[in-house]
């Protein structure tokens, strides 16, 4: 199958728009990462060699590095999310003849949801990483780019917001009881970083704008 | 020049994240706009035509007519700030020799300053306008995509966030203290609106998780 990402914008957003419920927010929470990561990585860009920031090249440096590693797993991640939805799609339009069938349908059914719900923790998870890359990059990073850092932890707290909702609907689905605990544990965990880092930066540039 | 929308997302994603500042953080302001109203249109789609929805299907028609609007303005958005920012740089260019180059390079400058304030103030406006749609969306739309309506939610937001920070960095450099003073009412009011109208969509849909 073709990757979403090798669509061009335009084309992606008549997809996303269009009377399929894949892509959808899933993708749009790992595509909103993705955005996040390159803000960050530009502004390191943008600070690399740059007088007045001799004292932060190797930090800036390190800092691109991850931030770019960040990117490409968000990028995968874009295409992983409907490729989760779909195969739970899949798993519905099994055969439920015999009770054998039946029994593996919903193993199938079961297995598809916790895919579903694993893959936007995984963007959440990395979407509040991004938040670590934007705090050094709003602290030390090239002053006349600190709205690009701010835009870069917006997308990344819109990233995990989104993310979140989309493994909590999937656990509506879950039976596995554990496994329903110590997710929301986790995204509840989460959300509660995301919040206060993105509180953080967002003062840092308010208070050099 | 080639527009921004028309290269693949991952080409896109390259370009943002290198050493040149356009596009940043304004085109992301816009894309992510562009991304809320899609997923807005596309819960309209996986309305229309649905059992159950039989009362609503001249209202969400109409809903979506206007959201697709808003996705095209959006869409032209992530080139022309890119645009505005590149035509700032070139009035920094402008010979400075005699007096009067001087003055007609500030003034240059200036007139850059103001559109590229202009076009996140259209950003922002846009964006905002998702919200009403989003909650026309998350109270009459299908049921089954009510996380997606909230993912346009929260796109529209952080497109307002983003937009308005990208005014505001403008503003800074812009003499004219009339527009200052209206432009800075009018990002205050949208801020506002935002995130009330927000607030709402995300309650319906935390109400029906």
């Amino acid at each position: 199958m073709s990757k979403l990402v090798d669509m061009n914008i335009n084309d992606f957003l008549e997809e996303l728009a269009s009377n399929s419920p894949a892509p959808g927010g899933g993708s749009v929470a790992a595509l909103s990462g993705a955005l996040g990561t390159a803000l960050s990585s530009m502004v390191c860009n943008l600070t690399i060699g740059k007088e007045n920031y001799e004292d932060v090249q190797d930090e800036i440096n390190d800092t691109l590095e991850k931030s770019e590693k960040l990117r490409i797993k968000l990028t995968k991640l874009v295409d992983e999310d409907t490729n989760a939805f779909n195969d739970v799609m899949k798993a519905f339009k099994m055969p439920k003849e015999t009770e054998q069938q039946k029994e593996e349908r919903k193993k199938a059914i079961q297995n598809g949801y916790k895919i579903a719900a694993k893959v936007p923790i995984d963007t959440a998870t990395k979407c509040e990483e991004i938040l670590d890359i934007a705090m050094v990059v709003a602290k030390k990073g090239n002053k006349n780019s600190i709205t690009d850092v701010a835009v870069s932890a917006l997308m990344a707290q819109a990233g995990v917001k989104s993310a979140i909702l989309n493994v909590k609907i999937n656990l509506g689905s879950i039976k596995d009881e554990e496994f329903v605990k110590t997710t929301t544990f986790r995204i509840n965990e989460i959300q509660k970083n995301t919040d206060q880092k993105t509180n953080q930066i967002m003062n840092i540039v308010e208070s050099s704008l």
